[in-house]
């Protein structure tokens, strides 16, 4: 939980001792996490909320029809018990290219940000304590002060060496070091990750039953349709796109404003599920046809024969969709100003998703498709002007939320007090007014509203994010990451540096001289050393070793099965793979490298915990990727000039503090030269952007000839535009035609 | 001349009649130079000065070949003289479409600056001058205060209003008023200038006399063509074009480094010159040969015929460039990493330059060819990273040379006085011991170190931009420009706010909080209204009519017409069109945009000497871009964006420094309303460069396929191959090839 700031900052002046209790208790946390998972992936019960995409893959069925009774449940082999730590290697076992087969590039290159963490601190930390840690050491500042406010892990800090001294020329050229090994690990990270993301790109087969990034090589989205009066939507795209790529255009999707459909088709299916409950009911029992009445939820009415109702039901809504649906293609009011233009050749989709089509740039908007899968459909019809001032109001917004959060919060946390709640349910006083329960509320309330909205924050953002009118859920997600970064930034690191809100900073920074903010923060940052080594402990290692646990998904699930679970495909609803959420998991992770930048000059000894994190992250994550997540989409590791940049940012970060520190430490000459290093450090960033960053935006010319080349060399004959011609139906659309084949494929799998 | 700092500060405190003397004098030198320019430029001696551009374009013809010994060089009609004022109306009444066709797009649009000048300060003005000045003149804080710090224009200045007024309301909703003004004047000349530009583009004729925007449009610049060991640039660039432009491509041309030949064909022309001088005086005497001597400048050596052996030089010279031309063409040591590509189609070579061609961004980069005129051919071999690496150089030293060119400055001046120069040279010192000849060095010398540097500074800036890699002459220029504006900000128009030194206040303003920078400058600007008000009389007001005059061009052609003008070709040569130089107007006239903008809340009276500025400046230079500059290139108005870019940035500094003025005020309610107008400031300067500048940079389809269509359809014969041949030559190619045409064409003008 990155609260940072709500936990108590008197752990600030802690001990070796203090931080050993401290580790203790969080790693027997951890331990324990890892052991009840070791437990509970093994009892066959279990079986779908540990290996879920498996599941998904069809590669395991359900264990459950097969045994005893109690060995559906309960796994009674006591030799598996032994080996209860079996799953890590397991999980480090699979080779790279086949995890990318398995689970995605995405999945695949989200694991190396955690590589990335092992390869840029192992070195560091060796670095460091070989070379800082003696340093700082075998000095006696703190000990000659006889200061209550160190702690003894200052000794090794930069904070025992006296103010003046020659021996920070020592910092200085380990921050040059430490700088550049970043760099260079980043650098030869972005060329690794490119080729690997060029490699999918130019590898992935097409597939008829799923649509790949590979699919929609050849589409490319058209938005901001300029409206006219005498053709409709389609005619206006075919036209425009004949007339200027007549020798690539093949056809077109336009995109309807289905929601109404979508809405019939849940309804539809809920119906279908109710059905198949009775029918199975019915078939277990053939001599009684099941009756529901008619009411509210089946309480009171008239009694009819259950399975003839839904059946009559989902005939009326079949209707309904159909008609509503010949309603949306034949009503001009439905059609948005956007479509999906597909080419005859990669080459012509990539010329026309990189060039500008007319005079007005904001007019015909070509981007590369996305996947139909992360498509995010609400935003599609957002025009050019709208999303410029949408980005304005949110630009604002995330301003004061950034800063003034906590205004609300304690607005609303007045409220939620004792007398609030008696005024408002005053039959509630005399329970109340019971001791114990007063002194609960009264100690629980203020931190509770807090919670909730840290709770809710990554969604207010994702809320920002689609307000600005992103129409990929990928964009969404970077987006949302970037955000939920600065939030981060600003409120847990900063805030935990320097006490007070983030509005209080900001005010004392403005009245402050630009250089005298690094010095105010770098100051205080080795005497919150040991406060960002239990955060690491609780957050990092208990937090990860949680995550593997999958306590919210595993009560679900087991409540479900018990109550809910009506047929197999309920079933296999109610597992619920989840995926990596890049919105929140990134930022959080983002963290750790800001931290591991920081003190890596400051105070090393932080940094072994850091490895701890990393290491025990990618190891969990590697095993939920390859055994429960499921991604909802493959972007191609579109993310990765986030990640590159966000690290970057840390980098600048620590050597901005670094600079503010030593220039408190009267050392006049050697600080300036930090300069440079910022210099260096933000030049480096500008050429990754323009080295690296267009892979991750534009389709080079080159690769899509030589993929059309090869496809016309080994399918001379494939019927493209037939086989195009649903690919960017809108999802309700295509849940509707698809439903029963899906239904049928699940029944298949689960009789394997 | 922008040297604000160096004018004297101790006008700041002027009273009306202090700028009513300054005026005056002004005043009465711009009349000066007007009136100069209006007897001199009908003396027929004068005729290719003051007419230039007619000359060049084979319009007008020498006068001086006309009517008796003394009408060659003095005009004695007295009727013409009553008229002198007559080049204004007929400066103004050329419509802008001749002028465009006259000129170009580049004069007509960098015209436009001053217009807009004048439509956003003549309502501004209007508006200040009703509304601002009452509100200020109907205080009496400062006669109260009796404080002769104040001038009797501050009581037309916002110092006239008391602290804690409710009156600086007026200022701040006027400061709104003027911000959504200026803004929307910005917005609508955006537009017009993008629509003139695409009507530029699409409306140029292909004429083979002349390389024109429109017949480059086919072609596409190609640099970082990676080495390939086994294939020579030309066959990669043809294999590249062929795979993956197959439809489009046509042909192509490498670039040579042919500065060898450059060399030789200057060397070549040269000798020409001598041998038709001498060619010329055989003509007018043939009874005897003239004759010359071998040595150095024909001052010693043997006596040889002058043509024959003119002749022969010339004979050996051609020999020698046959030879290079050939190894040149041969040797691939030779030959550049960079092509221009040509397509069949205007689509396929837009298409080109606006994509990606390979994996690796760096190499085979595309972009839209300029002109053969406007590229700069030494640039175009310089690989990416080390473009890259340029950059950050050139970053660096571009920081240094604004904010400490004066430590080397003071370091030279130290040097450059008596007993420096007693000590390089000795023997000068009985001469400088005299007493008058002393005071003069020391009163001179400090001063003409700086003034060199400030002469020598847009060629510093214009080497930087050099190094920095641009392939453009026209880029080079808009880049020097950004530079210039950026170092007169800071040296002229916050050093002449603040006193000291561009480092000194870096210094200052480092040690400040943020909040506080704009009030220690706004709180200065009223109080430097005065000193301003002069600058812009003696830059502005005399400075622009000065340029009419051309003193130097004028001096300068005169004697060349004198001592150096051999031939007819020499004459031709002896005229110095010049060209508007944007390095260095456009950062200059930017000054009084950013001056008129801040006063504009402030001091309203600077506004009518901004306006006056405007005025005349307009006039004289489209008297000048009608009569005498010749634009060297085309760019189709490529520079607005930066032109844009500027005022924008003029705005944001007003509103910043109004910001820091208020604050000081105590008008804690008021102030922070400036906020929004800040945000909104930013945020129309992103909707403008989202929604016009592509125009600037992209070709977009829509306007290619109409233009190929449309040729299609009027010349479906038309070789384009043959056609667009060697369009790219380097210029020392075809002057070689050329040069005795073009020296056909001239006679052709001189006889008409």
């Amino acid at each position: 939980m990155p609260t940072g700031k709500l936990v108590s900052k008197e752990v600030a002046m802690a001990t070796f001792s203090d931080i050993g209790v401290a580790a203790a208790i969080n790693i027997l946390g951890a331990l324990g996490f890892l052991m009840a998972f070791a437990l509970l992936r093994l009892q066959p019960i279990n079986d779908r909320v540990y290996f879920t995409k498996w599941y998904l893959k069809g590669a395991r069925s359900s264990r459950t029809h097969s045994g005893t009774f109690i060995h559906k449940f309960i796994n009674l082999n006591p030799r598996s018990y032994l080996r209860f730590l079996e799953w890590m290697p397991a999980a480090l076992k699979m080779p790279e290219l086949e995890l990318i087969e398995h689970a995605g590039l995405d999945s695949a290159v989200f694991l190396r940000i955690y590589l990335i963490g092992l390869k840029i601190f192992i070195p560091i930390t060796i670095l460091a304590f070989f070379v800082l840690v003696p340093v700082n050491w075998t000095n006696s500042t703190l000990k000659n002060l006889n200061n209550i406010q160190y702690s003894n892990i200052d000794h090794l800090s930069i904070s025992n060496v006296p103010t003046g001294s020659p021996r920070f020329w020592v910092h200085l050229a380990m921050a040059y070091v430490f700088t550049f090994w970043s760099c260079y690990v980043l650098l030869k990270e972005y060329k690794i990750v490119t080729a690997m993301r060029l490699q999918f790109l130019a590898s992935v087969k097409r597939r008829p039953d799923q649509f790949t990034v590979s699919s929609c090589e050849t589409f490319v989205l058209v938005r901001n349709v300029p409206p006219d009066p005498k053709e409709s939507v389609s005619e206006l795209v075919e036209h425009f796109f004949l007339d200027n790529h007549p020798d690539h255009y093949l056809t077109h999707q336009v995109v309807y404003n289905a929601n109404t459909i979508a809405k019939l088709v849940n309804e539809r299916e809920q119906m279908e599920n109710w059905r198949d409950f009775y029918q199975l009911k019915y078939d277990g029992n053939p001599s009684e046809r099941p009756t529901i009445k008619t009411g509210f939820w089946g309480l009171y009415g008239r009694k009819v024969d259950a399975i003839d109702f839904y059946a009559s039901k989902i005939d009326k809504l079949s209707k309904e969709e159909a008609t509503e649906k010949e309603n949306l293609i034949k009503n001009p009011k439905y059609i948005m100003p956007a479509a999906f233009v597909s080419f005859g050749t990669r080459w012509g989709a990539a010329v026309c998703a990189q060039t500008q089509q007319t005079r007005n740039p904001t007019l015909w908007l070509t981007e590369w498709a996305q996947e139909p899968r992360d498509i995010y459909w609400q935003n599609l019809s957002i025009s050019f002007v709208s999303i410029i001032i949408r980005k304005l109001i949110v630009a604002v917004a995330f301003f004061f939320l950034t800063f003034f959060f906590m205004i609300p919060i304690t607005f609303v946390q007045s409220l939620a007090n004792i007398e609030g709640i008696e005024k408002v349910a005053p039959f509630l006083k005399p329970l109340i007014e019971v001791h114990v329960i007063k002194s609960f509320i009264q100690g629980f309330l203020p931190g509770i509203v807090l919670k909730i909205f840290l709770i809710l924050l990554p969604m207010i953002l994702m809320l920002m994010s689609k307000f600005e009118g992103f129409v990929s859920l990928s964009a969404l997600q970077r987006r949302s990451a970037s955000k939920y970064y600065i939030f981060l930034l600003i409120n847990v690191f900063l805030g935990s540096i320097i006490a007070g809100t983030a509005f209080e900073q900001l005010n004392s920074f403005i009245h402050q001289s630009a250089n005298e903010i690094p010095k105010t923060i770098g100051v205080s940052i080795p005497m919150k050393a040991t406060f960002f080594i239990t955060y690491i402990m609780a957050d990092g290692w208990a937090g990860i070793a949680g995550e593997i646990l999958r306590l919210k998904p595993l009560i679900f699930y087991n409540l479900k099965n018990l109550f809910l679970v009506k047929t197999e495909k309920d079933r296999e609803k109610a597992m619920d793979p989840e995926s990596i959420n890049f919105a929140t998991s990134e930022p959080q992770l983002q963290l750790y490298f800001l931290l591991g930048l920081v003190y890596a000059a400051v105070t090393p000894f932080l940094l072994p915990f850091i490895l701890v994190f990393f290491a025990l992250a990618y190891v969990v994550f590697r095993h939920q990727i390859i055994n429960v997540y499921n991604q909802k989409y493959e972007t191609a590791a579109a993310f990765w000039p986030d990640v590159h940049g966000h690290i970057i940012t840390a980098l600048i970060i620590s050597q901005l503090l670094l600079l503010g520190l030593l220039s408190t430490k009267h050392t006049a000459k050697s600080t300036p030269l930090l300069i440079p290093l910022l210099v260096l450090t933000v030049w480096f960033h500008r050429f990754c952007k323009n080295r690296y960053e267009p892979a991750f935006v534009k389709y080079p010319l080159q690769e899509a000839t030589m993929k059309d080349t090869l496809e016309r060399a080994t399918e001379p004959n494939l019927e493209l535009k037939a086989y195009l011609r649903d690919a960017y139906a809108h999802p309700a659309f295509k849940k509707g035609e698809d439903d029963d084949k899906v239904a049928g494929d699940e029944v298949e799998i689960e009789t394997v």
